[in-house]
């Protein structure tokens, strides 16, 4: 296990720095008076958070041998996605957060509409490298990706997600729905990043199942390990403030099963998304590494 | 003049119920707890507005027989991008405006929380309408679609101008200035308009320079006669607040040439839009039609 453990924090470490990379590449300083508005972008998007969603789609096009560049586009793609939802979902009308990833968050240290107007543009960013053609050659992949991702971030995805947790405070809610509101809301960009590689590696629908299966359970073993740290953990660590879902009268995981159900059904997650590897060889370690991280850390 | 306006006044009704048909196929009211969020979104998208952008889209494809389907589509992803940017725009941190289209804005009608995300999911829909078969069969045209959306709807067009709209209080701004931002606010999905058809059409770019100047002239000409509405405009026939850019300390192009000049520079530029069209015959009546529309309309 200890190599593994090593594998990985250097590989969180080397997609990091290559979206940065490429975040740097797409995101100029302007000039002129949409400065603003580009420092927002680059304040949000460049040097934070663990590049979980980029992470995912390289590890899975390794099974593949899908070029660097193009994985890395690809999870350039979903982590603009991830960080416009982040700025929006800090808006005072919606979590009020003051503090993201160890930061003001992108409305404190500009403005409300700065910010809204940041996450927008990394909204289309998400797009344009999409149909950019270092992607993919093939414009018949690029427009798979296209539907995929705007399917995976709207009403029947993350936003729909959003929507459901907004509404969490004032409804009772039961596991089921809690399990299908985070399905939604990080699970289904998570799927996304598989799905990415699958498309990209031109997969038939029929030899993607196992993926798909590895999507589900890690990204719900991913959010219970969120609501065990939004309970335990500290907030000097995770960088942002803890026992929020609690204050808000929201059901989670945890609410609902306590610590200590919460953490062996995150481990029994595991596992099966591990399971549903069993027919890759070594090539699909870093997925493994991953999903065992998921439940490990912490922040 | 006459039969035209007659002929233009149905192309507008004509072009309103087919995208609200389209937006009724695509916005399912949904049953479980995200049923605010589909009810927000078709609040804001169904039956309101001239729907010019749309409108355009059908004007240019009728110059190269693009099939009705395929016009009406890639109007409606560029009705997506407008009616999302209006719901950010009148949120309270960005104009705060009540009234739209003459009821209540989203965020009035719903909550702001709401509102936010049914902005950022037809967002989402406006990609997903363009990566649809159903709008071109070739995915290397749909994928020229959904780049040129992305770069007209981000910070190199719409957004972009946006910023330089909420800077414009604080700053002096010229005419060049003034120009150039609402080239970005209003001009750039104008444009995308008159793009798409000549992208469906697969139109060589040196053929596309008519139909350019033709968007960059009407552009201009529909914002001066946005700004002339705001100073001379009856607010029940708008449907929205006038007076706003005065308000708000904000240098219009009324404010920079006074109301004469204005209303020469718009007609002059009107005159010029329907020049670029001169190597078309009667199939362009209607984009002549809808020049002339921009400077004589009411509301």
């Amino acid at each position: 296990m200890a190599p593994a453990a090593i594998d990985l924090r250097s590989a969180i470490a080397q997609v990091g720095s290559e979206i940065d990379a490429l975040f740097e590449e797409l995101l100029p300083v302007a000039e002129d008076q949409r400065a603003p508005l580009y420092e927002a972008m680059r304040y949000a998007s460049i040097g934070g958070g663990k590049r979980l969603r980029p992470l995912l789609v390289a590890a899975a096009s390794q099974l593949f041998a899908i070029p660097r560049d193009s994985a890395l586009r690809a999870g350039l793609a979903v982590e603009c996605i991830h960080v416009y939802s982040l700025i929006h979902d800090d808006l005072p009308c919606m979590d009020d957060d003051d503090l993201r990833r160890g930061k003001p968050t992108t409305h404190k240290a500009f403005d409300e509409c700065t910010a809204v107007l940041a996450g927008d543009c990394l909204h289309d960013l998400a797009f344009q490298v999409l149909a950019d053609s270092r992607i993919h050659a093939d414009p018949a992949v690029r427009i798979e990706l296209v539907a995929e991702l705007a399917r995976a971030s709207g009403p029947a995805g993350m936003a729909g997600g959003q929507m459901m947790d907004l509404m969490a405070a004032q409804a009772d809610m039961d596991l089921g729905t809690v399990t299908r509101l985070q399905q939604l809301k990080t699970g289904a960009l998570i799927a996304f990043c598989l799905e990415a590689a699958a498309i990209m590696a031109r997969l038939p629908a029929d030899e993607r199942t196992s993926l798909r299966g590895y999507a589900h359970d890690l990204g719900l073993a991913f959010q219970i390990a969120d609501d065990l740290l939004d309970v335990e953990g500290d907030e000097a660590v995770t960088g942002k403030k803890v026992g929020k879902d609690d204050a808000a009268g929201k059901e989670t995981f945890v609410s609902l099963l306590g610590v200590d159900r919460a953490r062996r059904q995150a481990q029994l997650l595991v596992d099966q998304a591990v399971d549903h590897l069993k027919t890759y060889g070594p090539e699909a370690d870093l997925l493994r590494a991953i999903a065992r991280f998921a439940v490990e850390r912490d922040h």
